[in-house]
């Protein structure tokens, strides 16, 4: 069936969220290696001034010319790139035993033969940047990242903690970026209709929204639906969290259906398939999970490799444990068999599987603390020590990684996180949950880690993982994802401006522009979440005329500042000859003589104006 | 009337909300100098665990023994303490030009007959303080701020630029830093039912709220109830912001019913009584405001006396002039004038009022940045220097004096707020709006300012004033007041986190015991807001009996990590024989063997555990 983008009067049963958002309309950019590529972003309007251009993960959902049909998937625009290489051979998809599936979620109905490396041959970014190729997917990203922008940036305000953020993102340096392991595209060849993105510290930092369901689904659209309203508010990937026994179609749908990375926890699925019995979980049944998820498009995969024997008594006397799913279904099975896990004694084995279809390692962090009482201990170092051990071993293979990171973690605690990963691990993306800067504010945890996110993210992490407001309580509903993905894309954007990422601050002095000039209809297009911005307004201002008045009802007409300001300036510009201009002129003159000091003295001051 | 603690089935006209929080009860404590005190704190009942003791300004209205009637106002247990000390003096209150009232709220039905300094006598903690003299709101403040520990703290963990914080608050302690300008205790004569509180960078990080009116009031009731639910969630300070005609009146009802220090900008009623021409605002009207409202009992007041004429062009080139009210009504006045504003030139006749009745000074940043463009701007400080300038002026009249700061400020530019704050003003007590670390977040400004007032509080910001989700926006209603509160409870208790305050990890500590033990009842009851943690909770799982469940429909029962730790833990612990159990504690054994590093190498743990 076909949904248009016009919200239909009866909904369709298959509907999903479909439009540009208010103000905005998609347009792309071409290549100039790959003129064909075609290159999204969102371009707001803004009255008076250019379009103010900002990343959009949306997909074609937010397409005013697209056609939505989530039963055939999206475009499988990214498949002649992936076969031109020459590196990929179609095989026969792997058989699904029954018991990974429930009945309740029907196949999606069009099947297409996996695609697998060659034998001897590793069709990964990571080995293609290294061998000297600019890839497809490479000038893409380089693309996407400018935001519209064909020339260096100018001026630059930050601190960026050594890392190496260009004017202007080019190819070469993208390659560059890869080759050295310090970023990575998640880009299984399986996921032809990917919209390819970059994760890297140099990079725009980017959010990943967690779905999926605990249980029985209501409807596989209601699955796809929160996948593409994740990616309509700004989420750069998605982890689809399933742990129900339809896990296989249901990811189906929301891969094909995709434009952004998908990201899984194969050992959930693996766990499904031995009756939640985390002891009896073997190598066979974990390494043909991952087959079956890489020849679906899974973009990265979480694997707690790092969750050793040795480190499992360091646990012991935490407040809270292990707190990772997958960390403590391996330490079940690491104290039942008394012996490392086989994602540590098969890692190799692992990267194998994942360079064939260069599926991403997301190195999961088992040990992480969930609580503040547990920040920093020895077994979450320990761990980390491990990973930077699998990352080394993982680039040999010439696999994509990145590695996980905390979780509960008091402010002072949070920078020395960054510093050890980026030392401990080769500066591999560091992808951070939170971190929770506090543990006393159950139902509003979006917000106490958005503060450790905003952080972290500016000390040097590549991606922040959404928190809910259900977190620790339960499962996020249509609305709490949104609050997730609004709150993470404040904490990723205040991490850009600090670190002074080059054209990060465009949209804050578009909306302080507009906001100065009372042009509501800008303010609000050019907000984060539009539609919640004008609804607040139009809570106690609704009428049109109000959407030009020089005030809102939070001061009033009469105390309004920003009124109060024009007219100041408004005055001065007037009446030149009037002593309040002269006045002003004469002091911006005496100002500027005094050497446009960011900071002034205060006799300076007095001595160059008039006393009082 | 009388309101009852518990719910009526009809709600009395003049309702306001009463009623311990879930879980918790009121206990005082008493002094030890002065016997007679009986200082609030709320007791958190925990399963099988000593109460958990937090700060609590919410006063009498959360007492659960409390009769509370608004029109009667609050026990005045404070004026035997002030009339004790000798030095006031009762006057005839100042009569209010009609002009002041509007006639809709009904004047309070008691009068009080206002207290005044003698002539030559300084009634100021400031005053007292340097004297040697430890008053009883100073021994109230020490006590307060021991949340009931009465032995030093022994571990301690922070990082806290410097600050002083000791391991237990002695009055010793408050009067050196009162007497050193360090701290304030905001705290008018007049204001007999206040509890005091201590505002400063080595006691607890404390919030504001703004409440107040633009318009014509529903009633009384209303404006009251919004302290009280401002309070009942954690407000340290209230800032009565109201700008109709009848604030004279309404005023008057929240300080005979406030616990907690109420703020105001004077300002704005004397424009109101000028009819809102910002040019027609003269020092005598300003001054007759000033005792009124010093009569009144409000503990601080802004005053914007920093924005000089001098400034004024600095803000030409802003992206967003000025967006201080009150700072933009002075530049107004100064540019109409052509001179200094007389909140500048009058500043030695303001701190000869404020001193007659312990009113504290909060120097108000009226040219404080409204945008990331404007941050740390010329303008900004060069006002922050004038403020240090007159701090010294206030302490030289005995005057108590707190800083106002910005604002939109960058994450990266932060932090040479509060430095160039502490060194410009003596180490005055600082007090923020925010800062907010983005602009482009309309309906979330909650979060991009919260980000902000963790990290600020963090660096040494006394009392961070909160920002609701209708910033920009509109007037904040009953829910964003409440959204505001705890979020900035959390920016609050992050910061003391942080600088390792001593007892604030203890409420972490306890939930997250709860959290791992599944005590769902003491989870929701140590959480800063209970009934939004326990309401979220049970919208999937409403059952008691789900209450002590192990696990939450976040993660289901067979994926819940909490749930496997605690298996791993009682498999270890009932089977001593077991090889896991003694492999456990055989491997803590060797780790203590190890030194107990914070970080321990792989190698030693291999050449300590068992290899795979």
């Amino acid at each position: 069936m076909t949904i248009h983008t016009k919200p239909e009067p009866e909904k369709p049963a298959f509907a999903v969220t479909t439009g540009p958002l208010a103000g905005s309309r998609k347009v792309h950019d071409s290549g100039r290696r790959f003129p064909d590529l075609r290159v999204p972003g969102r371009a707001i309007e803004v009255e008076g001034e250019p379009v103010v251009r900002v990343y959009d993960p949306s997909g074609p959902y937010t397409d005013a010319t697209a056609t939505i049909d989530i039963s055939a998937g999206l475009p499988r625009h990214r498949g002649p790139w992936v076969r031109a290489r020459g590196d990929v051979e179609e095989v026969d998809a792997t058989v699904i035993p029954p018991l990974g599936q429930g009945g309740a979620v029907p196949p999606f109905p069009i099947k297409h033969r996996p695609l697998r490396g060659k034998p001897g041959r590793t069709p990964t970014q990571l080995a293609y940047a290294r061998a000297g190729i600019i890839t497809p997917e490479m000038e893409y990203v380089a693309i996407r990242e400018n935001l519209g922008r064909t020339e260096a940036a100018k001026a630059r305000d930050g601190e960026d903690f050594g890392a190496a953020i260009p004017d202007l993102v080019t190819p070469e340096f993208v390659r560059d970026e890869v080759a050295r392991g310090r970023a990575i595209i998640p880009a299984n060849i399986n996921h032809a209709e990917l919209e390819p993105a970059i994760i890297g510290r140099n990079f725009l930092t980017k959010i990943n929204a967690n779905i999926g369901n605990s249980a029985v689904l209501s409807s596989v659209a209601d699955e796809v639906d929160k996948l593409v309203w994740a990616i309509r508010w700004g989420a750069d990937t998605v982890m689809d969290l399933s742990t129900g026994r339809d896990i296989h179609n249901i990811r189906e749908w929301i891969v094909r259906n995709s434009p952004v990375p998908i990201g899984t926890v194969p050992l959930y699925q693996a766990l499904e398939k031995v009756g939640g019995v985390a002891e009896d979980l073997t190598w066979e049944i974990y390494r043909d999970t991952l087959i079956e998820q890489c020849e679906q498009g899974v973009d990265y995969f979480t694997v707690h490799a790092g969750v050793r024997l040795a480190y499992i008594p360091l646990t012991a006397n935490r407040v809270t444990g292990i707190v990772s799913r997958g960390g403590s279904i391996m330490a079940k099975w690491c104290l039942a068999h008394h012996t490392e896990s086989f994602l540590y004694t098969r890692f190799r084995d692992i990267c194998e599987i994942l360079a064939a279809y260069d599926v991403a390692f997301s190195l999961g962090d088992g040990l992480r603390p969930g609580s503040i009482a547990d920040a920093n201990d020895r077994a979450q170092f320990a761990e980390l020590e491990t990973l930077g051990e699998l990352t080394k071993i993982a680039w040999e293979h010439g696999v994509q990684v990145m590695i996980e990171g905390p979780g509960h973690v008091p402010m002072h605690k949070i920078k020395v996180n960054v510093e050890k990963q980026l030392q401990l691990c080769g500066e591999a993306p560091f992808y951070t949950l939170g971190p929770l800067v506090t543990d006393i504010a159950p139902g509003y945890d979006h917000i106490t880690s958005a503060i450790g996110a905003a952080m972290i993210g500016w000390f040097g992490t590549a991606m922040l993982c959404y928190v809910t407001p259900k977190e620790h309580l339960g499962l996020p509903d249509r609305n709490d994802v949104k609050t997730g993905v609004i709150t993470y894309k404040i904490a990723a954007h205040a991490a850009d401006l600090a670190k002074g990422h080059p054209g990060a601050q465009a949209q804050d002095d578009a909306i302080s522009r507009a906001r100065f000039e009372f042009r509501w209809h800008d303010q609000f297009n050019l907000a984060l979440d539009t539609d919640t911005a004008r609804s607040f307004h139009d809570e106690t201002l609704p009428k049109e005329a109000h959407k030009t008045a020089h005030f809102c009802s939070m001061c009033g007409p009469k105390f309004c500042s920003m009124k109060i300001s024009q007219e100041i300036r408004a005055s001065a510009a007037a009446q030149p000859s009037d002593a309040v201009a002269a006045g002003m002129a004469e002091m911006s003159e005496k100002f500027k003589a005094l050497g446009s000091q960011v900071y002034v003295e205060i006799d300076e001051v007095a001595a160059a104006g008039k006393r009082p």
